[in-house]
């Protein structure tokens, strides 16, 4: 029997469903039902990952420090991870810190193109002998090639595994197998996939990638994440079960317990008109709640904004385009060029 | 570019999701959004189809006359379509009734074995010069040899069509993709597939469909349906435009056709824990809200109830036993034998 690495980013992507505002107790119950339930990682902190709090991008409602500490003082089977991207957090002060704290988990994260940010950090969390993994954002931008080329870096600075996100929940499942496949014989360490679920394919996308011989992939209980949300875990691991791979994870325990976090903090995401424009159009679900936002304020439709966002290829940490483009859509529309006349 | 007709039955499918209290106001508003979105054909009636309003199934909050006749002075070029299971509607009164009124699609129903039932159905709407479709609900419980067998007699009755439902959302990509080959090949009229979302894969299993050759999807609006929800129709009607398919259907005025509905009366589903079991076990979606609230007044786990269930092979029209099944686990765990302890 296969065996999958399952990986549960609620307590993270989850953020940005909730403006980032975990507090001290939703983390101390999704850790312990997480320990129950068997999940062997939980990733933590911003929906950015370590030292993201921003005016710009949110501000968590408690510190990186707190959220880790809240964690590692519950968790003792499950693993504690963290989502770094380098240019948030900083080594001296950010990743020493979390790594002092008890970090089992580093995933290292740059855009796709861009792996070359990631070298130090994957470096410095393998001198302190932690389990360390690359992460390609926004993966669906740069053809199979480039992934691999990048991928290729991060294996080199020491990453144990590399994980390509489907940051916009763009792909389709045969984009992602050509992907992967080519990432699978490129590399000499294990594949990852993180999904998202804008076109309803994140259990579809991630069964493909296994399918090209991942082996580790990313779930949230009922979903919940940026936009759409994520490949939802209770149905990814039922669905693994039932064709014939095994992770660790308790499924009846796990529904038990995404019932809970439910009925605690969990909002259940869905695919709502804007989300379907921003899979089609690629970009990044964390624009979903500022577009939203914005558009409400320039009385625009947040469909024109995003695809608009689409046309300039927008990454995360752009999130002042919106702004920008809102004011430019509304000049248009006081001069005749209705939003819908852009069809 | 390849055309496949898109057949919505937000307003039939969905009458599961609010206990069939679908009323003139919802019928109005939607058939009305339909017909601005370009959507072919709409579904109208009870969740279990024409003449199914009873005690037992759940009752209407009007009638089918009403529901019909609403629609039908509202629809101009999307057509009005009815779901028929013989047994709940009979030729003379209720299919008579409803092709005076002026229906314009009558799908003929039956559990996937007994295709025999729909012959008289089929016949009588053939006479009177209607489109008409044969459909196989439950069809995973069947191998596709008796699907095939099942559907030519159908083909035989004068169908024009044959679609297979997934009635429990158990499907995978791969078993849907080997069932609808033997139909297209076996048949001689298009083949169409109508997907649940138990295991979050509605929207793949339906595009596995049409790269056999299905020529037919159903999709609803927001996945509004039975359970865990169907296909959701702008997601598809979105996919299928970034494959190259064409549909008919203008993207742009359906997504906000869907925002729409939603501020209306849509009640957006999601894949719960009870719908996981539910497609793990390969129950009928639409024992979802009877099953959770015999659990609660039982003060058991529902998911102890679908597992039951599925091993009993249930179809839908045995809602009662899931009160036998509830008495005798409720009687289970007063001596001891826990519910956990099924495991």
């Amino acid at each position: 029997m296969k065996h999958i690495l399952i990986s549960d980013p609620t307590l993270r992507d989850g953020s940005h469903a909730i403006q980032h505002k975990l507090n001290v107790q939703h983390l101390t119950l999704y850790a312990e039902l997480a320990e129950v339930s068997g999940i062997p990682v939980i990733e933590v902190g911003h929906g950015n990952g370590l030292g993201a709090s921003s005016l710009q991008l949110g501000e968590s409602a408690i510190s990186d420090t707190q959220m880790l500490e809240t964690c590692r003082n519950i968790l003792n089977k499950t693993k504690l991870g963290i989502h770094v991207i380098p240019g948030f957090a900083t080594i001296n002060k950010d990743l020493k810190n979390a790594l002092d704290i008890g970090v089992d988990v580093i995933r290292v994260a740059s855009h796709c193109t861009e792996a070359d940010i990631t070298k130090r950090h994957i470096e410095y969390c393998r001198r302190r002998e932690r389990e360390v993994y690359g992460v390609l954002m926004m993966s669906h931008t740069a053809p199979a090639s480039i992934l691999a080329e990048e991928a290729r870096k991060m294996q080199d600075y020491g990453a144990q595994g590399i994980i390509i996100m489907d940051s916009a929940g763009a792909y389709l499942p045969d984009t992602v197998k050509s992907r992967i496949g080519v990432l699978v014989d490129t590399l000499d360490i294990p594949v990852g996939f993180h999904a998202h679920n804008n076109l309803g394919m994140a259990i579809a996308n991630s069964i493909a990638a296994l399918e090209m011989g991942a082996t580790i992939l990313d779930g949230t209980m009922r979903g919940f994440g940026a936009g759409a949300g994520n490949a939802q875990l209770e149905i990814l691991v039922a669905v693994l079960e039932k064709m014939g791979y095994e992770t660790g994870i308790d499924l009846y325990k796990l529904l038990d317990a995404a019932d809970t976090a439910e009925a605690s903090f969990l909002k259940v995401p869905y695919v709502d008109s804007t989300s379907v424009v921003s899979g089609l159009t690629g970009v990044f679900s964390g624009f979903a709640k500022p577009v939203d936002r914005i558009a409400r304020e320039y009385n625009l439709d947040p469909k024109d904004i995003f695809y608009e966002l689409g046309r300039r290829k927008v990454v995360a940490g752009q999130e002042d385009i919106i702004l920008e483009i809102a004011v430019s859509l509304s000049q248009s529309s006081n001069i005749g060029v209705t939003p819908s006349s852009r069809q």
